[in-house]
């Protein structure tokens, strides 16, 4: 019988790990796209606006361009008749006057305005530059690129946006059990290459997914030595951990180097970073829910890191429903659902088991115990990532 | 001079005529894909699980398959000797057995198991249809697909998906002034068509972008003509409000039926709702901000209404950090961004032009005042749409 016991890496050991692999072997080529396909892609470079948005002074709604001085002190029973105006369209330069008076709060007599209120200067007027003035940085070299991003890129005159190209990515479920439609006894549905694609391609990456291979250390070798021909990193899935039929190890080692086996984080403790001709190959946790955590914590964070990209990722403060305890010695994910009571968020611990793909449907996000911590108290208030 | 006086349509009664066209003359087809692309797609029937996920009680971890009872009262001075148990591997049945001790926790002597704590029956196991259960509803028709749907889709046996096949829907920006990339005075960009794409893609509709249309009604006519041979439904951007150049309207009646010409909601007042040969032809306000609102709770309200399409639109409460108040007769969407004060969601007030775009992409989401309320008072638990 094997020894089972293993010790594990400090999460921070393997993330600078990955990072230093990533930062010698990989780098990003770019690409230029269309501003309207660059959703969920990071820039390649600094956007500077070369437009001034409005251009001018313009009109925020149809109506009479007039100098404010005329109407003040105006009343209902005391109304300005205005001579000196002009008919604008909203969007239209308002030059030599300093407000509007939308149509409908006017009345027109013998060709001149009677109003019936007061305006201020600038009122119903879109100040030059209020959207995007020139040279006002639009977008950070690095930032993912959402929706609004992209109104920026166009307003400020870009119809392109050089992006990363990011790296091709392999996922090789194992195991003669997984299958895609379960036919007999004693069969599983592969499942986690959905999360993986996802995940993946939320950011862009380019995605293969492939059959499960057989549990048979030569066909798996082989099939790992293939992906590497084509793809930047290979993730192998599960087959990670200290079992008998975990050959994930034995095939790394027969093609390069395993540098990482077992990572103190929870769930995803049976994780193996290998390096096989300078590129990585990641065996994953067989759980959907460590292999997820895997994903987020060990890989993406030091990927991010490495190339200087912002995901963006989003955080709320909760308020823990209640105490939380955690092991010394592993960083642990905790998976939260978020609820309103009383105009506060309060986080209430879901199941932990990594099994259960449920407890992450249900999840709004999640909380990072550190190593050290083996409580947090009812009532504290955290840091929830959202998923 | 034009009257420039109109009076608004209630904003449900706009939802209700646009309810009442598609019903008539839209109905939706449907496609089937694989379920690694039904991301953002919405389920066209209810899916019930083929399987049952674990399929029996299996075990939660690698290590030893045993009787928990062997085990009660077992200490560190007093440990277990087991000689009934069987090495199991994660995911594997423990058929005859109810408990599963950790390789790492075991000390195996001549071929039997000694432990030194006590486990409690169906520790560490995963028990049969923890995940899905046969016949379980994993999906019901309209729901919008999300990552982990799509998991329960493919853990529940499929790998197709029936989905609604969306609309073909066109967008037309109007107005010579509108450019691509600025080269002279007088020009603007045009940016709403990112907007429209992001928002209408986001559900999957399929988006056609136009380029702008000059200020003329006879290619006005003839364009959206064009565009209703090959769209299910078409959008015209600005010309909807009642400036002299605004053409939308005369473009509509000259092809079909004007049915609504403004919109009692702030912004997007100036929308126009036609009908065009049986398909909808819709005049979009100009202002990013108006056509916004516009899309998301004019159009796309309605729209999810008639085919029973559940978007799954996420919203939070929080707290009014100061007083606001709202003209009584239209309905009002107010952008706010939410700040965590104390554990507090609290949602402050952002700038409320219609022009301003810095003002979306620093939203977090937005509030509904109700066309009858005239204030909300500071400290108010208020419910905010989520952008």
């Amino acid at each position: 019988m094997k020894d089972y016991h293993f010790s594990a890496t400090l999460p921070q050991d393997a993330r600078n790990i990955i990072e230093k692999i990533l930062k010698e072997y990989l780098s990003l080529k770019t690409e230029t796209i269309s501003v309207y396909k660059a959703h969920g892609k990071f820039a390649a470079k600094d956007y500077l606006s070369l437009n001034t948005s409005p251009p001018t002074d313009v009109a925020a709604m149809d109506g009479y361009a007039i100098n404010a001085e005329q109407t003040f002190n105006t009343t209902d029973a005391n109304p300005a008749i205005i001579e000196n105006f002009k008919v604008v369209q909203t969007g239209e330069s308002i030059e030599g006057f300093d407000a509007v008076v939308p149509f409908e709060e006017a009345q027109v007599e013998n060709g001149r305005i009677k109003i019936f209120q007061s305006y201020y200067p600038r009122q119903n007027v879109r100040s030059k530059g209020e959207d995007v003035q020139k040279e006002q940085l639009l977008i950070k070299k690095g930032d993912l690129l959402t929706i609004f991003d992209k109104v920026y890129l166009k307003a400020g005159g870009y119809l392109e946006v050089e992006v990363y190209k990011m790296p091709k990515v392999a996922f090789l479920p194992t195991g003669e059990e997984l299958v895609d439609i379960v036919e007999k006894e004693g069969q599983l549905v592969e499942f986690n290459s959905v999360i993986f694609n996802d995940l993946l391609q939320r950011y862009g990456f380019e995605v293969g997914i492939f059959k499960p291979v057989e549990n048979n250390l030569k066909k798996l070798t082989e099939k790992i030595k293939e992906l590497l021909q084509e793809f930047d990193i290979v993730f192998v899935n599960a087959g990670s951990s200290k079992g008998d039929k975990d050959l994930t190890v034995e095939a790394i080692s027969a093609l390069g180097e395993v540098l990482v086996h077992g990572i103190a984080i929870k769930p995803g403790k049976p994780t193996i970073i290998g390096k096989v001709e300078n590129k990585l190959v990641i065996g994953l946790p067989g759980f959907p829910v460590s292999m997820f955590f895997v994903l987020r914590e060990i890989f993406l964070r030091p990927f991010f890191k490495t190339y200087n990209l912002n995901p963006k990722e989003k955080s709320i403060f909760a308020t823990l429903e209640r105490r939380l305890s955690s092991d010394i010695g592993s960083e642990e994910y905790v998976r939260v659902s978020i609820k309103n009571i009383d105009g506060k968020n309060v986080a209430k611990v879901l199941k932990r088991g990594a099994s259960v793909i449920s407890s992450l449907k249900r999840a709004d996000g999640y909380v990072t115990v550190p190593i050290n911590v083996d409580l947090i108290e009812e009532g504290s208030l955290i840091e929830v990532k959202l998923i």
